[in-house]
């Protein structure tokens, strides 16, 4: 983990483009502000060539798709790796549909990821990995996610991060493991979407696009942030969540998550 | 009344299908799963057969609406018909332009809804009642609402659910009417459009999809949480009404609902 | 300014029809209540023919834009200035791309706007002046923006605003400067387009489309609300600052609004 990038991201206020879906486009754009980034939302085609041009980090996420969306997405992902532009890809709900899965293959095919973030049912879905998902919630599975992710990073030769109780970010290689977050999370819709954001503005302000420190430590400042916004509440109370989430990404420092910080390096074994 | 639906949603976590506008897309969503439910949200007909097979209702809502739109509603309709799933209607200013009207109509006439839910001055539109609509706003009439939503009911075959000051819902025979609410509900965009989602929610747990009880639950369960949030602010607060409204889903129990809901039946005169 | 605007916007309750974006329609909406207006979003091309009959103002936003959504702002606009009612552009990021730039100059080629309403960096990209945009935020530039938004409402014969750190609205010659507001407002995404909404709203309940004083009652307004709105923070919290927005502009008064508001009008030179 390196959280002096939480001061990094605010000092250099990387421009982040995102094509997502209607229901957590506003939560994305507002998560990103918090953190000190710069939210660009726009799914039209013709200006893709300037918009990708000023990104400091791209984030493709399937979650309201249609077709020419995913026109948009194929360019995007075309000229962001002509210029060697951090892109990140979100799976919503590949496990869910036969629809999903294929555009899942396509985009993976297609495009050079930087990074693959998706819940356990998403990435198994990717993996063809025997796992139940629920519409585009997590579900359940019997597979060692961690084996599971790290076949996915190494078939794409990309990062891939999975949110869930016990979050584990790997390079196919090395795997890390946080356990920060809160069961509030699957209770608010986007949660993860946010985190993706968040996993490309870390990318977009470190030198390599597959830096697996940033994202680890993306994951680690997202999984306080709800940590923080969850221990201020008596009860379960999701719209209270949600706004204190934000409220704790946008005081996050580099000092508490330091200090707070829960992060664990699985012992190499190849 | 069965206060223990409150109970089997949580236990359940029927998936619910949208397919909604933008503009409350994620208050649909985080109600859904304030309540204990599990949203998709999605408009891409090409996925619309795997969705209805794995939705225990579908929630069609024409706030914003576009051709392919209308196109992937009818298609989710058909399918959803073929399989028996509940499917609510909530035709979103359906007084307020011919378009809607039209859409309205053709929507009804190729779907059989297991519920439709408006407010006054939609479900007069519906039954070409004389009422003036403001909008996507219930606006003012004269006719007793009751007897229109009967009609509506018996015209299509289905529940008819009004929300208002006094919530309205029938089956064509008898009315149930929801003493529950608050002067906030018309003060916060979606409001409607939630309760539309509720009450799929609540028909996903049901033997019956015309199972009135079920809905007059739904209703009563949603007056009930915007009265308790409502109760809490010294003003009209309409940015902390939001939260606590979601807040209040996320803390219902059957037990609360018992003790305060407010329902009462017309004596059945036919 | 005419505080009293404050009171009329409640009693009048305007219509104000949006074409907006994914991003922000959720606050707009809930905004527009907030204030007393009735906000309706649609971009169905079908039903604008009776939306513009129906509406007090039309708000034209490019925040997120495909090439449906043109269409159908031109023909809002085409109708709305057959009907001479108000109709705000807001260039959303039109110094980002050269595609918005280029959808910008058509729109402002076709539609007589009654107030075009900007940061400085899409003021200034109209205005063909120096200055830096940095995607849909204002940026940094050199320039006298006062003097630029001049030049535009001269062009374009209609109103200017540009909302910053001090708000300038002109007519071409006079020029007012708002001081109230919030270092907050630019961490929150769509402030900046809900302020077209509620200028929409105002000029809904004004004679003249070009009401200069109606805009700076407006800027006011919504200025001060932010202003409240962060007075009751400790420190930088974006989740809460937005639900006390909304708060602040529901319990709005025209008394607040005439004690607290902060506007100078610059001794006119030509």
């Amino acid at each position: 983990m390196n959280s002096e990038l939480v001061e990094k991201v605010r000092r250099q206020n990387p421009l982040v483009h995102n094509i997502t879906n209607i229901v957590v486009a506003n939560d994305s754009a507002n998560g990103l502000l918090a953190i000190g980034a710069s939210p660009f939302m726009s799914n039209s085609f013709d200006e893709m060539g300037d918009v990708t041009q000023l990104a400091d980090a791209i984030v493709l996420n399937i979650g309201t798709l249609d077709a020419s969306q995913i026109t948009t997405m194929k360019e995007v992902g075309r000229i962001g790796n002509q210029l060697n532009k951090p892109i990140v890809f979100d799976p919503v709900g590949a496990g869910a549909t036969a629809y999903r899965k294929q555009v899942t293959e396509e985009l993976l095919n297609e495009v050079k990821f930087a990074l693959i973030k998706g819940n356990a049912g998403e990435i198994a879905a990717i993996a063809n990995a025997d796992w139940e998902a629920k519409g585009v919630d997590a579900g359940n599975g019997t597979g060692d996610i961690a084996e599971i992710a790290k076949q996915v990073a190494k078939r794409y030769q990309c990062l891939v991060g999975v949110s869930g109780a016990e979050d584990i970010i790997t390079d196919g290689v090395q795997v890390i493991r946080v356990r920060n977050g809160t069961d509030y999370f699957p209770k608010m819709t986007g949660s993860g979407c946010l985190l993706s954001c968040i996993c490309g503005a870390f990318l977009g302000v470190v030198d390599s696009v597959t830096d697996l420190t940033a994202v680890a430590t993306a994951f680690t400042m997202y999984g306080l942030a709800g940590e923080l916004a969850a221990d201020k509440l008596p009860e379960c109370l999701v719209g209270s969540f949600r706004m204190n989430l934000l409220d704790e990404l946008s005081v996050m420092t580099g000092e508490k998550l330091f200090e707070k910080g829960r992060i664990y390096y699985d012992i190499s074994e190849n």
